[in-house]
Parts: C-alpha cells; structure tokens; sequence
C-alpha cells in the first residue's frame, strides 16, 4: 500500500470514508478496544459514545472537526457550525448537551476580526442555549500551511437512555424533520463559484434542541435510531441503517421534502440532492404505532412543518440491507451510498 | 482592530495565547457559560475541565489539536503525541483516563503509509494503556490547503477528585518529575534544519499514566496542583500558577533538571530550556510535610529518577504573582513568562 495516499473522497462521509475507517482504525483494534462496557463505543459506529454512570445514566461524547470552506455563508458560518454540529450528535445519541470544548487552529495571518466574528457565532449559539464551553485549545500555523481556519468541537450530554441506531426494527417509520441538502447544494454552489445571492439557497445549519428535547422528554420510547444527515446526505444515512440491521429500507421519494432552489442547483451541479448534506436536519426511526402522532407533534407543537414521513424498514428477502427508492414515476431503484468526492470541506 | 492579524506568537503558549483567549472567548462569555455547577471549566483554565456526577466522583474532559512539525520526531510521532498529551490533561487534573476520541483532518495527496503509521502509533499507545478509542471523525482538505495532518484529541476520565491548580499553597514544594525541555529543543532543532541525529536530542513523549496513577493513589490528597509543561514550558508554567495563587514561587535553577544535549542546543538556538515544552513530564505542587517522601516514591518506585524538588511556593509582600530563580551563580532573577513565537508547531 506504499503508493497509495489520501484522496477527497475518503472524506466525502460515503463509501470511502467507510473503507478507510475501516482499514486505518477498526482493523487494528481490539474489540475490546472500540467498545465501552455497558455503553456504547466504535462498535456501534453512531453519532457519538455514551459512557454508562453509576446513576443508569449515561455521559454522551462526541467530536468532529468542522473545515466548511467558504468559513460563511448564506445562513452561517464555521462558528456556527461547529457548535450546532456538535450538539446535533450529542442530541442524535438521545443525549441533553450540558457542555462544549473547541480546539481552534487558524493560519498564521489570518485577520483577526474575521477569526472574532466566527467564534462569536459559536459562542452565540452556545450562549442562546445556555450550554457552557468548558475547555480549548488554541494553534497557530505558519502562513501557508493551512488555509484559514479549522475548529474541532467535543460535545458533551447526559442521556437516560442512548438512542443507538441499531436499535431501528422491522415495520419503523422514517422521518425526516426538514428539507434535505439545503447546507450541501449551498457549500457545492458557492465552491463551484456560482452566484447564489438572489437564489434562495442558504444552510439550514442550526442547533436542533428545540426539537430532540422535547421529543425526547414525550416520545422517548418510540424512537428507535435517530441520525442528521450530514456528510453523504440522506442517502449515506438510509444505507447506513439499512446494512446495519440487514432489512430493506424503502423511501417514496415524493414524501422528501426538497426546497425548489436545492433541486434547481443540484440539477445544475449534477448531484442527486439525497447525498447532500442537511446540518438543521433529524431522521428518526419511529414505532409506526406512534409515527403519526410524533410526525404531528413535529410539525404543529415544534413547528417543523416540513417534516415528513418519507417510509420504512422492511424485512426482504432478497433485498437485505439495501435502501430503494420509489420514484415520482411511480418505478423503483435502489438507492446507493454516495461514492466519490462530491464536495470538499462540506462541514 | 480591523487591521489586526492572527501572529505565530498569538500560538505559543505563552503571554500572546493568554491575550487572545481573555478577548477571543473570555470576555465575551458571561460566567454561567464558562463555569460547571459544582465542577470546573474555563473559569480555572486548567488542564481539563470537570463536571461532577451524581455519585460524588467528577467526569474529567479535555482536548487538544496536534499539529507537531516534522510529523515523525526522535522519541515519537504525531500519534504518539496525540495520545499522550491527551491522556497527559486529563491525569493533570486528577482524573483515571478511560476513553479517547480522535478527529483526524488530513492534506489530499497524504501518503496512506505515512498516515497508517500515525495512527498506529496512536492505537498503540491507547492500546499498551487499555484505554478504547470511542469515537472520531476524519476528514480530508483538498491539496495545498493543509499542511499533511492534524489530529485532535479529546480525553475522558473519572476523577474522585479533580486537582485544581488554583488550590496550590503557600509553603508548597514544586517538583518536577523529569528532566524539561527536552520534546520542544527536538522539535526546534529539527524545524531550523540542524542535523540532531547524533546529538542525544530526543522528545521525551509518553503517557504519564505509570507516573500519575500510582501518586494519585497514594498521595492524592498532598498533590495540590499537577500540570505538565507542554507549550509555554516550565516558565509558563510557573507563571500560570504564581498568578492564579499570587504567591511568590521561588525556584532554584540548580535543581531544575536539564539534559546536557538540550542544554547546549538550547544555548545554540539562543532560548531558555525553561521556556520549551516537556510531554513527558509532570509539574506536582505537594505538601511541605510530604514533599520527601514523595520524591522518593517518584524516583525509587516509580523509577522517575530525574525527579527533583526545584523550589517552593511563598508569601511575599512585594513579589506577589511572580516567579523568582535563584540562578546557579547565587544571584536572583524574576522568570518572565515565554513571550514572542519561539517555535510554530511544537505540539
């Protein structure tokens, strides 16, 4: 392997990423290595860790570094997207966000007032939610060596009780809280140098508390797996979950929310707007018992009125651990995770 | 402060990255953002944070980017590092490591072997301790916008009880548990071109688990405060904790443990040892009444034999948040805290 090197896509979250996770890291550790006892490690490969407490409780850890390029944007910026990425996996682990720590590298030269204004976006969401940054760190690298800037955010919550996806079972409906690929066409547009200021495109980058709180506070029980559709989109996810419990994931596609300006430029850009990434977005694995009920409450108490519920898990014979999406046609195909490079520093 | 730029010096560790942290981030927190009811955050700037549990015990978290240049060093690599400096804070503040998180950013067109290699140094060391890696996040920068690899870490502990720098005392003896400087003279020489590899320089790199688990253990509660002298060095330090005290820390230079190689490259880049990052040492605040017998156990148990008790913490009237040596020639002179860049990417 002396002459193979990094390549765009094995950061795109698709099917490289996977492999070479797989190859640098799960490979060479021990079980014992990836998993928590009585929690939840690398094994199950979610949002984020949960570590049990001696209380039945458990503390929720997660990490990611966030290189979004262009640092703002329509809709947000780096700073704002570190903090809300951060809590939306500590949330999507069914986990109440009591902290943050960010590690922020910036290039030597960079202007400071732009530095100033991306963390006061990350410290005014904090703030907004009254979630306390509790540690960092700071690095300087000379000029040349790293384009702009790049934060790393930890997250930190306290779960009852994890949502950890494998949970997702046979007959659960899909739902999808907002419109899909609203952050990714945004990112991909303004990087391919398109003109975007009168199009109607803008991140949906936000914090999703005002969601997974109260839902979790009332519905607990009936979400089985929860997920945003970051890097890879909707459609890296639904694979995910599908090879994950081995059933069939089917999906209407005319029940996905996609906002006209997100189709408009994903067809310009020649990218299928379901592997686009989401960052203000939950899909939830629900009792289909109780999806109906959970759908409105999303909708018309949280006011995410585009949520909808876009399918379900199946048990197939033959079609074990893959993803198929009926089309506006009315035909169907199967629905691969992305592969290949899509879009650089996406989040 | 429109004009105003991000400066190597504002990375280093010393009186520039104070600065910029009291105007980046402190000052723009209220103290509920900033303090953990009933634990510790950025409000005692110290190693790692702590947030208390319902069983009386503390979870311990901290986190840092590594982005050491050269990427492989005399006496370890950019994964070692990465793991032990993490492991490091969170045993600074009192905590049993358990789990680690990782976020690797890396340059397209990263050799795949190089980086293999990196992040098998990181498993190993987390591996040799029993500590999982629980979650992570990889991504990839297009060509010629990083400079080959960053990894940021974040450490999770338990602590009974965390030890906060802020509660060193008047009359507390400071030892030093190895010899300083010698991780930050290797990066330096390496980074001005000086061919090291027969002068003895080594980074002192490694886990402290052997050295802190065993005194927390046993000596726990004599142990006020523990930090280890990573950017900044033992100056910083010790300028760290004369202010958070405002006691006079009064050091005899003699006693502060050197190795000759790091002696004379210091002298030839024209710095102070005492001014360049350990990673494998540790920095104890203890009790005058247990100081000796703690010594002991550091250097004939632990087999930390370059241990040594380099001075003391003292009331004055006049000298208040200072630090004063007494040199090798008898004379006294104020150690100033590291300002100015020293050396980009030492850690």
């Amino acid at each position: 392997m002396s002459s193979k090197r990094i390549l765009l896509s094995h950061g795109s979250g698709g099917v490289e990423t996977t492999s070479i996770l797989e190859e640098l890291i799960l490979k060479k550790l021990s079980e014992k290595l990836i998993k928590v006892p009585g929690g939840y490690g690398l094994d199950v490969m979610d949002d984020s860790a949960a570590i049990p407490l001696s209380d039945g409780s458990f503390i929720v850890v997660s990490i990611d570094s966030y290189t979004v390029n262009p640092i703002v944007f329509p809709g947000g910026d780096l700073g704002v997207l570190a903090a809300s990425g951060t809590i939306n996996d500590v949330l999507m682990m069914g986990g109440r966000p009591i902290a943050v720590l960010d590690a922020i590298v910036v290039e030597e030269g960079f202007p400071l007032d732009s530095l100033e204004s991306i963390v006061s976006s990350m410290l005014g969401v904090l703030g907004k939610l009254g979630i306390p940054l509790i540690g960092g760190d700071f690095k300087v690298m000379p000029r040349g060596q790293l384009d702009k800037v790049i934060i790393t955010t930890a997250g930190i919550g306290i779960a009852e009780k994890p949502i950890v996806d494998t949970e997702l079972r046979i007959g659960d409906k899909i739902i999808v809280t907002g419109t899909i690929g609203d952050h990714g066409a945004t990112i991909m547009a303004l990087q391919q140098g398109i003109e975007i200021s009168s199009s109607g495109l803008k991140s949906d980058v936000k914090p999703l508390t005002d969601l997974m709180l109260p839902l979790l506070e009332k519905y607990r029980d009936y979400i089985h797996a929860a997920r945003d559709p970051t890097r890879g989109g909707l459609a890296m996810l639904l694979n995910d979950w599908a090879k994950s419990t081995g059933a069939l994931i089917i999906v209407d596609e005319e029940k996905i929310p996609v906002r006209e300006p997100v189709r408009v430029y994903s067809e310009m850009l020649g990218i299928d707007p379901l592997a686009l990434a989401s960052e203000g977005v939950a899909v939830l694995g629900v009792d289909p018992d109780a999806a109906d009920e959970i759908l409105e409450f999303i909708k018309y108490k949280l006011g995410y009125e585009d949520a909808s519920i876009i399918g379900e898990v199946r048990s197939h014979e033959k079609y074990k651990g893959l993803v198929v999406l009926e089309t506006v046609s009315g035909s169907y195909r199967v629905l691969d995770p992305p592969r290949g490079e899509l879009v650089p520093r996406i989040c």
